[in-house]
């Protein structure tokens, strides 16, 4: 424990800033609007969830033939009640597996007891569409596929438009885990072409946790009833009761859902997907940039790096010490996260959320404040 | 719409008061504490949900034999957890039905593919412990025994401590559904038997929505690996990864946690279920009687209504019009809950949440000036 106390970054409630892939760092104003309280079934709270169900399909271009369908609990349980309720008993799915959350859907599908087949790759490489292409040929049982936007284990950007191609010439459905790169990176509906997309409150739009959505063309999810293989994660039943009543089926998360509806008008203001999407990539390109001015390296090359999160090899130096550091940059206000990967020892840290380029121009000088009371001489030597 | 403006009652931040079954006014303190932001793996966030965890089980006096695992989503994800990770593939359900939430339990079950028998009493009308006690004897098959504490359909009480002795005797196991009833009806796990007890966030404990929990023995939890049916409602599985790494397994709603906690220090420093169910026994007392003097009748008697919404027969005078009441209560800060019977023509006043005699004797103030506005003659002709 050293003495010394560091200068320390915090936000605008005075929290440490959250460089991770979410739950994020959020406006004062958006969690201010949770200081309130609404009931479940009263006009006022339901005007605000409507709002939200009726603006979400703009995000894709999917306004008129994509329906919202909200799903209390987090953006895993929205993934679930995806699949689970849009692929039918006698469905098999193509899963493209090259991280955590791949395999994460393959879990799900296995115990629903619906059929799979894999295509998994190394968490530094996408799929290859001209692989899933010759897949799909050779098995004409595969009704869906399934691919992760961004796969938050690496950072890695998926080439979804192109597999959505290849899906569709082979008169396949696809399905989208978008969850870190919805609002932040395009998703065209007009040109890409998609069963449903799941993502949650926590991520790119900036609000609190507690809530994950699906946005479902509006022919498929009138199709999907009978699939699901629960009550709470029935996508159709939830969806039935909103038409009907206008109504949760079951409690919603009320001040997280008036959160999200702030989140969302913020969203809009900076200019939606392109303005969300532009200070992301700026702070990622400073992030990136600066650690590499230090001597660290990251895993992806910039053609497969999404603006979210930046997975670093862990330094060769001895000195470098992974808790110290993390330790280090928490002293000075900045969380960053563990590595996950297989592939290569590592560390992440996230350029979303509530943070500005002035924020990402901090945390590299904690970074190398840290790397200095460590004894860690920098540029680093060669890392990777 | 009358260009009168009555005088509006209004909560510590302004809202209308819930006399709802649930999400309920919450104290200004428990929703300020949601105004900051934490990483769902920083050991600051992991504390306060430790505490929550470790504390609940005292609310049953279950310490040390009961472990809590906590569900994203709400109440009734919870139950569905319960349900369908306790009871294998193998077990049968007898499902003590009177009203919505054991017809929900029943629906969960025939989704899971769980063998069910019912037992079904009208709305206002709770199982008699003679008859589950020769139903169980008459059905070996049967292992498990569910129960509703009390069913808000109606707001009865069930006789749970009489249902768990008769289940005992018989050796078979009890799972209850407690939510409205938990923190405010006593529930003592040392004289009566249970395996697990289902509850959530925005009820008696007053906190805001968006997390369910269920109070399982620790052997039965330990037990229950392979059961489940869905990965994110997997009770045993969400267990592990706490036990393994302090951890939720998918994205906690920090926020509700926080909230939660904070609501959990204002409920002990009440005084536990004898001081916040001894108020929510006095605002029911004031509610009832006030009624009465208006001439409502209550569609339970005395003995068998539970402090937490008391339904009243719809009265038979013909200027009493329910939307109108309501839309006038509303005008006034009171939001009332529209009725759910079968059996009788009614509507519900709720008496749980941040309420107090004050707001009892304001909300029937209210209810007389409406009465008046509607040109309601009182006291009511009979009702019933």
């Amino acid at each position: 424990m050293s003495s010394f106390s560091p200068r320390r970054a915090q936000s605008e409630t005075g929290d440490p800033l959250l460089l991770t892939p979410g739950p994020l760092t959020t406006s004062k104003t958006v969690k201010q609007a949770m200081v309130h309280d609404w009931g479940s079934r009263d006009a006022a709270f339901l005007k605000i969830n409507k709002d939200v169900l009726t603006r979400l399909p703009e995000i894709i271009h999917g306004e008129g033939s994509y329906v919202t369908v909200p799903m209390q609990g987090s953006g895993t349980f929205a993934v679930e009640a995806m699949l689970t309720s849009l692929v039918p008993a006698d469905g098999k799915v193509l899963v493209l597996i090259n991280g955590a959350y791949g395999h994460r859907a393959k879990r799900i599908l296995d115990i629903a007891h619906r059929e799979t087949a894999i295509y998994e790759t190394p968490e530094d490489t996408p799929p290859d569409p001209d692989r899933v292409n010759a897949i799909l040929k050779g098995d004409p049982a595969i009704t869906h596929v399934f691919v992760v936007h961004c796969e938050t284990t690496s950072g890695v950007r998926n080439p979804v438009e192109a597999v959505a191609d290849v899906v569709a010439q082979n008169g396949r459905r696809l399905l989208i885990d978008a969850m870190s790169a919805f609002g932040a990176l395009p998703l065209d509906s007009r040109t890409t072409s998609f069963d449903a997309v799941a993502a949650s409150s926590n991520k790119c739009i900036e609000g609190v946790p507690g809530l994950g959505f699906v946005l479902v063309k509006r022919e498929v999810i009138a199709g999907a009833k009978g699939n699901a293989t629960s009550l709470v994660l029935d996508l159709h039943d939830q969806w039935q009761g909103f038409e009907k009543t206008g109504q949760f089926r079951f409690t919603p998360p009320i001040h997280v859902i008036v959160a999200f509806h702030q989140a969302l008008e913020e969203f809009w203001a900076e200019g939606g997907v392109a303005g969300r999407g532009g200070r992301y990539a700026e702070n990622c390109r400073i992030l990136v940039e600066g650690m590499q001015d230090l001597g660290f390296s990251t895993l992806l090359p910039p053609d497969l790096q999404a603006p979210i999160i930046v997975t670093f090899h862990m330094p060769k130096d001895l000195a470098f010490d992974f808790q110290r550091f993390y330790d280090g940059l928490s002293e000075r206000g900045f969380l960053i996260y563990p590595g996950k990967l297989t592939v290569a020892d590592s560390f992440r840290i996230g350029c979303i959320g509530r943070l500005y380029p002035k924020d990402m121009h901090a945390a590299l000088a904690a970074v190398r404040e840290v790397l200095v009371d460590l004894g860690v001489s920098t540029p680093l030597r060669s890392a990777a």
